[in-house]
């Protein structure tokens, strides 16, 4: 039986945006030394294939923006798993500290004097859009963007909320849009953008099933529907959405052949 | 005398935040097959360290956020080399699309019938924060994040902008502050921020040489002419600068030795 006679470490690392390319050296190297993989079901599996076959791999997913693995859990396990002295790597889709949580697991970890390393990732909230020919800055355009999580309970504190961030900046990324769509877009509306602000939806942004709808904003409850537009998904609202008529195509996103991919990806474990 | 029978191609990549294991596997594996890299002054030249000795290297530096190269320079500089038949990159700090006009330099290729192709990178605005302990959105803190440029010139244009972005999103982060440091926090003042506003100011994030400074918002102009805070810089204001006293350290820069770490990249061009 393995004896652990020191405290082990947790990485918070973000995996990136979906296509697996987009992870850093820093994520790489360091799940390659992983023993342990906490990782969330948006995390792409040809990135898990970057660790060791030895590493152990817990999914703690949450699916549809909602965790089915309360966030508790998730915090005792990246705990007990440091304390047996192992290297935890607790793998994110995106950055783990946008709308990840991971400022949460940090303060946890903070807080059991467990030693931990943040290390950051491509965020879907700026590659998605640039995947789809958007540059959420441009100038003359756009000179700031926002992001928020489509994800606050409908109501009139959302609603407050929604009221200060409409108008605010130049353009709008609204992460998880989906499920409150009708509610956000209404919002939107009601707090000052015109019906005719250009707006587009990505799903699966980066990857190789990667699609866009683009329309005006008053049109996207009816466009979305029609294209049967699903999780994961990101909104994007404003002018730039313009650009993509001209910028779209091109991101080349990972091989379609899963084998091929796979292997490529693999042979970074010679970093 | 070469002979170039066909067109090449542009690649607009990200470099990321600062620290060079912060590119991505895909901005790396770029840089290995590059035949002219255009770079800004941001770029550490450790990310260059990934491209062939062969690679001819175009420094288009700006310093202190303006550009002394003109864009149009640039613009002319990728469409000629890539009318050569080269693989030419423009290599950006951070993303391409944030504020480092990609997206001028997508357009004006596209416009020129140039075959090019986006690599998102690492954002600054988002890596710088969390290399100083401070998580852009943390639930019940902060929802919702907008960025924006120091950079526009002072005037009745201006504050109009910031009276928009002022207490909008819960965290604002500013890209590039330090020229108009004073406007900028007053600005924000004028709009609605309380004075005691938690704020940071981080130098060099990601880097061996980062630094930061933590102040109320009120007191920030004072604090960081104290201490010089000299650029690259970044400005974050909102309550989950708060979170950096507990957080703060949990990022680790590259290695401190030039040599080391040097070849520690150099490794990646097996890849």
């Amino acid at each position: 039986m393995k004896v652990y006679s020191k405290i082990g470490k947790v990485y918070l690392v973000g995996a990136g945006p979906g296509d697996p390319d987009l992870i850093t050296l820093k994520a790489a190297r360091c799940l390659e030394e992983a023993e342990v993989i906490i990782y969330d079901r948006l995390v792409d599996p040809r990135v898990l294939d970057l660790a060791c076959e030895s590493a152990e791999r817990i999914l703690v997913g949450k699916k549809g923006g909602h965790y089915t693995f309360p966030q508790e859990e998730i915090n005792r396990l990246l705990v007990s798993h440091a304390r047996k002295g192992l290297r935890v790597v607790r793998l994110k889709g995106g950055d783990p500290f946008v709308f990840g949580r991971g400022g949460e697991e940090a303060m946890h970890l903070a807080q059991n004097e467990i030693p931990f390393e943040i290390i950051p990732g491509v965020s879907s909230a700026l590659a998605v859009p640039a995947a789809a020919g958007i540059p959420v800055t441009h100038r003359g355009v756009a000179s700031s963007v926002a992001f928020i999580t489509g994800h606050p309970a409908e109501g009139p504190e959302s609603s407050e909320h929604w009221k200060r961030l409409s108008r605010s900046a130049d353009t709008l990324v609204v992460l998880m849009p989906l499920k409150n769509l009708r509610w956000i877009v209404s919002q939107l509306i009601l707090h000052g953008w015109a019906l005719d602000t250009p707006a587009a939806l990505v799903e699966s942004g980066t990857l190789e099933s990667q699609r866009q709808v683009t329309a005006p904003l008053g049109k996207m409850v009816a466009e979305s529907a029609t294209a049967g537009i699903s999780s994961p998904a990101l909104l994007i609202v404003g002018e730039v959405v313009k650009l993509s008529a001209v910028l779209r195509g091109s991101y080349q996103p990972p091989k379609t052949q899963p084998a091929a991919s796979q292997s490529k990806v693999k042979r970074t474990s010679e970093l």
